[in-house]
C-alpha cells in the first residue's frame, strides 16, 4: 500500500507530520489530488484546541489547497489526470435538497467535511468527493498565491459577508475584524462600490494593511478619544458620524441626512463584544452580516432593534461564487495574493503552525505551504 | 373655538373621553378628517401602562381609523371635502432620505407619530399631516370593518412579517402568537401559498380561530405530549417534524429530505421566550421575522446559529403596501372583517378599552368603534 | 438483446409504435426507468411536422413521464430499483457553468435532450442520464395524473411565465392562450394572489375551463363588441380597463389610478399576433413573459415601449422548481390532475396522437398514456 | 412684470434666446431656481427637429441644470433661498401610485415635463414643481461640472442601463454607443465590477475616450476583419469570443466554458441596427437593457431568443438614484466632470447648440453652459 506524508490530528494539542496511507478512489465521483499548495485556517487552530469534537483522532487536517489531478473516478467529467485545480472547502453532491437551493454549505452528503469529517488537504495527496462540483480548474496565468484564498477565506467573506449584507453603491460599510476573513470582506465589498468602508480592529498593523487593501477609513476603538463619561460604543458611533460628515459635507439639509450609524456592519471576529459593536453602530434599515464563528450565545438588543428595520444574517460559506471570484482575479478586480504574508515548504508545516499561531506578533495573514521540489 | 370629544391620555393608568379643541389645518399638506371608525391597538394599552414615555400628558390616543375629509390644506392634491379615507398609522413626508428608500417608518418628519407624538384618531376629528401620503381613498363597496385593520395590523403583519421573511410557495411557516398581528400574518402569508402554516399559541380559542383563517396546523406548546425528560423546545421540533412528515410522506429518500425545522418563523408576541422558540425551530437557510414589540434584550444562540445560514429581520411597518392590500380586499383575497369581534359606539370608548384589556377572556381580537348617529 | 416497444420517429409525418432494443446503463450516473405513464406535448407535434430538424430518424419521442426504477448506475445515490419516479423534461449534469447558475435549461451536457437528442419516454423503458438530478421520487399518496404535468407543462408555466414575470399580490395578470401551458400558468400564478387574472383565448370551451381553474375574468377577442372604427387591440384594452374599474371601483381619485393596461402579460401561444397583444395591453412598469415557442421573428414596438419601463423575458424551463411544485400538489395548492382530459393505454399511443392532434375539437388538454396491465 | 432671458422653441428648426417673463411660484410645493449652469441634451435636438410634437411653440427648453434657490412655496420643507441645488430632469409628486412604486418616470403629475410640457432650465430662472422631490442640495466641495450630468445622463445610464440589466461582479458587459449616455453607463457599470466591459461604437475618438473611462476593450464594428462571406454580426460575436478567451484563458475545460456572447448588452443609440446587435451578441441567460430613444419598431428575433432565457428592459429614468450618485461623486467612485468637454456662457447658448449639433466633429460629449458674471 502506497504511503504519503500528512498532518495528522491526535487529539487536543497534538498533531504530527507523519506517514499515512495514500488515499484511493472510493466512489466514481471521487478524484485524488496531489497537493501542491495548502494553507492553515483559524478553524484548524480551533480544532487543535479541542473546540470541534466531531474531529476524531487520526484525522488529516486542512480544507484549502491547490493541486494536480492524480486520478479520477469514472463519473468525473470535468477533470483528468494532470489538470491543475483549486480545492474548495465545501464538498457538494449537486443533487440534494440543499444543493438544489444553492445552499451547498448544508449539502446532505457534503458541506464542510474536508479535514473535519474526512481526511483533508494538509497532506501530499487528498481524496476529493464529488470532484465535478468541488474542484475548479485554474487558468495557467494565475499563480498559486493568487487563488489559494479562493478555497475558503475569499468566498466566505464574499458570500457570508458582502452578499448576505447586500452592499450597494453609496453605502457606508463597517467591517469588524481585520483578520484573513475580514480582509477578504474588505476586498470583495469593493465589488459594489460603497462610498465609505471603515475597518475596525484593535491592531494598528492590520489597520494599516486594510488601508492598502481599500479601506477608506480605519478605527482602533481602544484609541478613541472620548470624555470620561462616554462609553466606547457611543465614542464609536461619534467617530462614524464624523467620517460620514466628512464625506457628505456639513451642508446637507437636515431632512436629507440619514440617522447615525452604518448601512452595513460585517462581523468577522466571533465574540460577543464584536457582535455587540455591530448592534451599536447599525443605522435604521441596516444589515448586519455575521461571518465570525461563535462559541457562545450573545445578547440581542431587541428592545432597541425591534423598531429599526434591520436584518441579521449568519452562515457557512456555500462556495457557489468560486467561478465568479476566479474571473475577478483574472481581470484584476481583486488581488488575493496580497493576503499571503509567509511561505513555507509543506514539510515544514509544524513550524508554519507555530508562526500562524502567533499571527499578530508575526504579522501573518495567510501562510502558503508549498510542495518542496 | 370649536370643540370636540376625544380620548385624552393623562399619564399612566389615566385616560378620559372629554372635550378638547377641534384640530385645525397647520400646514398646506394637512387634512382634517372627521372620524367615523377607529379601534384600539395593543400599543395603546402599553402607552396607558406608561411604557412609552414619549407620550406626554394631554395627548389624544389612537393611530388607526376611517373617516370623511372635513378640510384640506392648499397643497393637498388627492383629497377633497367629503372623501371617505383610510388613515394609515404611518405619516410620511414623501421626500426625505428614508421615504425615498421606501422606509417610511423612519420618515424624518413622520413615521409613527399619530397618538404618540401628535394627537391621534380616538377623537371626533383628527389632523393628518402629509395627507396625500398618509391617507387612502376607500372604494364605496367596502365596509368599514373590511378596511379598518389596514391602518396598522394588516400592513404590519404583511410587511414586517411575511415580506421580510420572504415566504415562498411550498414553504413551511410557523407563526408564534395568534393575536391581531399574528392573525394578520396568517392572512397575508397565504398570498404566497406556503405548503404548511403552523400557528403556535397557548390559547386554544385563538388556535381555533386560526384554523378558520387558514392555518393548516396548530400547536399549543403547553399541551404537547412529551416524555418527562424532553423539554418543550425539542417537543415542539418533534411536533413540527411530524407535521412535515404527514405532508411530505414517509417515502421520500433520505437525500431529498430537508433538515428538521421550519423555513420561516414569524414572532408576533414580543417576549424572550417566543423569540427563543423561533431560534429553536428554524431550519438551515430559514428566515425569522420579528414582528413583536420587545421591552428587553433576548439571547441570540449564535453558537448554534452562526453556521445555519439564517436571516433575522426586525421592523416597524412602513405602510407602503396599503394600496396593494386594498386591492386584495376588493378582490376577496383577504377578509380582514373577520378580525373584528366587537363593536361599540365611539362615545363608549372607555368601555371598549375595558373589554379589549381583557381580550382573552372576552374572546376579542379587534374592536370597531363607530360614530353613533 | 432484450427488446421493448416504443414510438419511433421516422422523419416528417412518420412515426410507429414498434420493437426496439431495450436501453442499457451507459454511464454510472444513468438510470433505466420502466415507464408507467407518459403523455404527448405540443412539441412532439412540431417534431412530427419536421419543424425540429435536430431530431433524427429512429429517435424515440417523448420527454415527460412517470415510472419505476429498473436499474441504476453505480454513482446514482438517490434512487434504487423499485422506486417510483417523475421524469423531468430537463436533464442536468449539476456541475457545469449553467447548472451552477441554476439555468439547467442550458446545461452543457443536458438541457432538453429526451425525445430530442437522445431516446425519450414514449416507450416501455427509457434511459435517464444524471438520474440524481433529473428524477424526483413521488410520494405514494399522489396519483399519476396528479404529477404527470410536473414533467414539463407545470414547471414551464411557473418558471418561464409566473416567476419570470414576477407576479405580485394585487397585480392584474393577463394570460394569452389557454392551452396546457397557459392553464399551467393560470394555476401557478395563483401562488402569488394577483387581484385579477384575465384569460384571453378564442376558444370559448377553453375559457370556460379557465374559469373553473381560477381565472377571474375571460376575454374572447373575436367576440369583443367594438365600434366599426375601433381595432381589436384598443377594444382589448378597453375591455381590460372595464375589468379593472369593476374591481377598483369608479370612486378612486385620478391620482390614485394607474394607467391603462395589465401589470403582467404572459404569452402562451407562440405566434406574432399574440406577442403583439402583450405589447398592446402592457401598462407602464409591466412585465411580459414569453412562454410560447416561436417560429419567426416578431415586431417589437420600441417607439412606444422604450419609455414604458417594461420588461420582456423569454426562456426554456430549467425545472428547478419541481420539488416545490411537488410540495404544492401534496398540500393541495394546485390540482394538476384537472389538466388530464383523456386516458389511453400506452400501446394505443398512435390513436392518442390522433386525438391530441385535434385537441380543440376533442376538448383535449393533456392525455395520459398508461401502461396496460 | 419681471423679465429674464431664455431659450424659446418656436416650432421645428426655430429657437431664440430672448426676453420672457420671469417665472413665479404657482403652488405651495414650487420653487423658483436661479440657473447657474445648464446643458443641452440629445433630446433637445430631437425636439428642434420636430420629433416631439407635445412640445408647443413658446416653450422654454432644457431639463438639466444647477442653480440657487430664489424663492420657495410655503410647503417646501427641504430648501430655502440661497441653497445650491441640482435640478432633476424628473419631476415627482411623491404620492401617486407610480411614485409610491418608485417609478417616478410615470408620476401622474410629473415625470419628464421640464422643457417638454412646462418651461425648462435653459433660462435665467426656472420654476420647479414639487421642489422637495425634484431638487437635491449639492455639497459645497463639488464643482458644477462634477454634478451637472446627474440631472439626466448619469441616472439614465445607471437606472435604465446598469440597474435594469442587473450587472454582476465577473460579468461580460457590452455597451453599444459611446455618447453621453453610453459613457454614463460605462462609468456606473463599474459600480458592480464586471470582469469585461466592451464599448462598441463606430467613432474611434469616442472609443479612445471610453478606454480612459474604464472600458476594458473596444470594438469598432466597421473595422472588424472578416472574411468576405462573414457578416458583421458573426464577426462581432467572434471578436467578443476572442476577448473572453483572452481573459478566461484557453485552458478551461469545455464543461466550464459558457456559451458565446455577453452577459449584458446595453443599447445606447436608439436605432434598429444597434438593438439588433444586442440580440446577436447576447448569451443564454443574458440581459439586454434598452436605453436608447427609438423612433420606429424593431425586429425581435423570437425564433432564436425564445429558448435563450434572456431579459429585455426598457425605460425612462426615474432619477431615484440621484442621492446615491451624489455620494458616489463625493467619494470619488465616479468622475462625471470628465464628460464635460466644452464650456460656454449661458447667453451663448445658440452657439453652444451649433457645436453640440456637430458633436462628433467637435469632439463634444457634454457642454456646460454657465451664467456669465
Amino acid at each position: 500500500m502506497a504511503s504519503m506524508k500528512a498532518l495528522v490530528y491526535n487529539g487536543p494539542h497534538s498533531k504530527k507530520w507523519t506517514d499515512v496511507p495514500k488515499p484511493k478512489i472510493l466512489k466514481p465521483t471521487d478524484a485524488i489530488v496531489k497537493v501542491t499548495a495548502t494553507t492553515i485556517c483559524g478553524t484548524d487552530l480551533h480544532i487543535l484546541k479541542g473546540d470541534v469534537p466531531e474531529v476524531s483522532k487520526g484525522r488529516i487536517l486542512g480544507h484549502e489547497g491547490i493541486g494536480i489531478i492524480d486520478s479520477v473516478g469514472e463519473s468525473v467529467a470535468s477533470f483528468k489526470k494532470g489538470d491543475r485545480v483549486l480545492m474548495s472547502c465545501i464538498t457538494s453532491c449537486g443533487s440534494c435538497v440543499y444543493c438544489s437551493r444553492n445552499l451547498q454549505s448544508h449539502c446532505l452528503d457534503g458541506g464542510w467535511i474536508l479535514g473535519h469529517l474526512i481526511d483533508g488537504t494538509q497532506a501530499e495527496y487528498v481524496r476529493i468527493p464529488f470532484a465535478d462540483n468541488s474542484l475548479y480548474s485554474i487558468p495557467k496565468k494565475l499563480k498559486d498565491e493568487s487563488v489559494l484564498c479562493l478555497s475558503d477565506a475569499l468566498p466566505t467573506g464574499y458570500e457570508v459577508g458582502v452578499l448576505a449584507a447586500n452592499v450597494q453603491p453609496g453605502d457606508t460599510v463597517a467591517i469588524i475584524g481585520a483578520g484573513p476573513v475580514g480582509l477578504s470582506v474588505l476586498m470583495t465589498t469593493q465589488f459594489f462600490s460603497p462610498a465609505i468602508i471603515i475597518m475596525i480592529d484593535t491592531d494598528d498593523m492590520r489597520l494599516e494593511a486594510s488601508k492598502e487593501l481599500g479601506a477608506t477609513h480605519t478605527i482602533n476603538p481602544t484609541k478613541l478619544k472620548s470624555s470620561s463619561t462616554t462609553n466606547t460604543s457611543s465614542a464609536l458611533l461619534d467617530a462614524i458620524s464624523a467620517i460620514k460628515a466628512e464625506v457628505d459635507g456639513p451642508d446637507v439639509p437636515a431632512n436629507q441626512q440619514a440617522k447615525p450609524g452604518v448601512d452595513v456592519a460585517i462581523e468577522c471576529v466571533g465574540i460577543p463584544q464584536t457582535f455587540d459593536t455591530c448592534q451599536q453602530i447599525i443605522a435604521p434599515g441596516g444589515r448586519i452580516a455575521n461571518v465570525g464563528v461563535h462559541g457562545s450565545k450573545v445578547d440581542l438588543q431587541l428592545q432597541d432593534l425591534w423598531i429599526k428595520n434591520i436584518q441579521i444574517s449568519t452562515g457557512l460559506v456555500s462556495a457557489n461564487t468560486t467561478r465568479a471570484l476566479l474571473k475577478s482575479v483574472q481581470s484584476n478586480k481583486i488581488k488575493p495574493d496580497l493576503l499571503v504574508t509567509h511561505k513555507f515548504n509543506l514539510s515544514d508545516i509544524e513550524r508554519a503552525y507555530e508562526v500562524f499561531g502567533r499571527a499578530a506578533e508575526e504579522k501573518a495573514i495567510k501562510v502558503l505551504l508549498q510542495v518542496d521540489d
